[in-house]
């Protein structure tokens, strides 16, 4: 499996709505709204071999409301 | 009480009056234009225990002329 | 509870190092090795009414290894 | 009068005590404690005319503890 | 005199033609195509006591084609 | 001959797409979707001499679905 | 195979130095001189599976002279 | 000519020190102290065909007290 964050910048005074649709979206296991530059941050999990750049143009930056996105990808997880 | 600074990019060449409206608003207790990034800092008090991304959302990003926030939570005060 | 993320740059070549010290830090929940500017991503739960810049301040920026800090706070997770 | 934002990083976990001796320096009149990519935020009021580089130079940047500076001038204030 | 720098982000594919009017416009001395995140840097002579935020919010961000700036005041020039 | 990276950010949903279109422009050699803050990374070989502002503006800049773009110019390769 | 690019900071003056280290270090198959915050950007190859963060705090950020590593991960090549 | 402007941040408290170095070199014809994140805004002028990231690494980053640099290529001057 495959981490990774993704902080989204919605339409002016959309977040908690553009939350609301992302945490119903597959591969969505988190959605919290953030401080910062950014709206919200998601935390998604992908199959190994996921195209990740397919899944946040596709999926992510296609969600209504989204404006902007920020990707980080986790490596490995500590435990 | 909760400080937070919120800098405010307004749309081109509207600054001073999204700054005079921003000054009316509630919560709001100063208003400067600024250098940088941003044209605006804006410093509010909310009530302890306020959903900060609520009110970003709701009340910031929705004055007319907004255009992005980026939202700087002060944890304490010293005096 | 209050949810936040710290973004922590180490010292070179310690990264690891200083995520297998952070999980056992407490308060801490997760940690990821992650791409962009910062080497790890830790997400903390803290008691309601925490001093979070203290927790910053004396129990992240103190572990061994740490050299930078980026704090995101989370203002309410959507399920 | 002459108002201006300087967010300062300190040295690791030292954000506390620089803030200390921030409220004591001459012309800075309020210190916070914040969220980001800085440990503190600074609000001071300088005479018309001050050199402003010299003023962070020779008084913010020689604080014990402060490792780097931000400055944010303020064009004006509304109210 | 004050001395501020702006940067400009313009409509797509139109950073010439915005550099063509900023050379006209009254107290800018200086345009230069430059690379990052801008397309544009002004260099930019102002009387003593002008409103800076003022002329950057109704004198540049109001050239057609413009779409961002971001300012950086000049404290002093060492010759 | 110099060689630059162009950063692009494409509208949303958009980004595959732009690549398509990039990979045929003249002088772009490469093209790779990526993490961060943009959406795709091109590096382009242009002849000495080329005006690169010139080139982002009307070739880059111009592409169907592009955004915004980010220029980082190569002054040496080594080998 | 995956790409990643990496952009380096080095300390100061010494960049050429870490460049020439750099291009002898296995997987990494280009390095130039940059423009911007960064003084080289690397184009490594990797075979899929590999740690990327452990790779960029092993084999890079242990080169002499590095101070600063910022990673960009590739999903795709567009040819 | 080819014009590039260099932002540098300073050891604390030596701007105005390395301001007055930097006046003295050879090919740097402005230098201001600046808001925001950087200290000091140098510009430079350079013989076409410098290899300008040999004149950061060499000439700039080698200056006593410099601690940062950030380069901006001017492609063209508009006048």
């Amino acid at each position: 499996m495959q981490t990774i964050f993704v902080m989204v910048k919605t339409e002016l005074g959309r977040a908690y709505e553009v939350a609301t649709l992302a945490v119903d979206t597959e591969l969505v296991s988190e959605v919290h709204s953030i401080s910062g530059q950014y709206d919200l941050m998601l935390k998604c999990y992908l199959d190994e071999g996921t195209d990740i750049g397919s899944f946040i143009t596709e999926r992510i930056q296609t969600l209504p409301g989204v404006r902007d996105t920020f990707t980080l990808i986790a490596f490995k997880a500590f435990t």
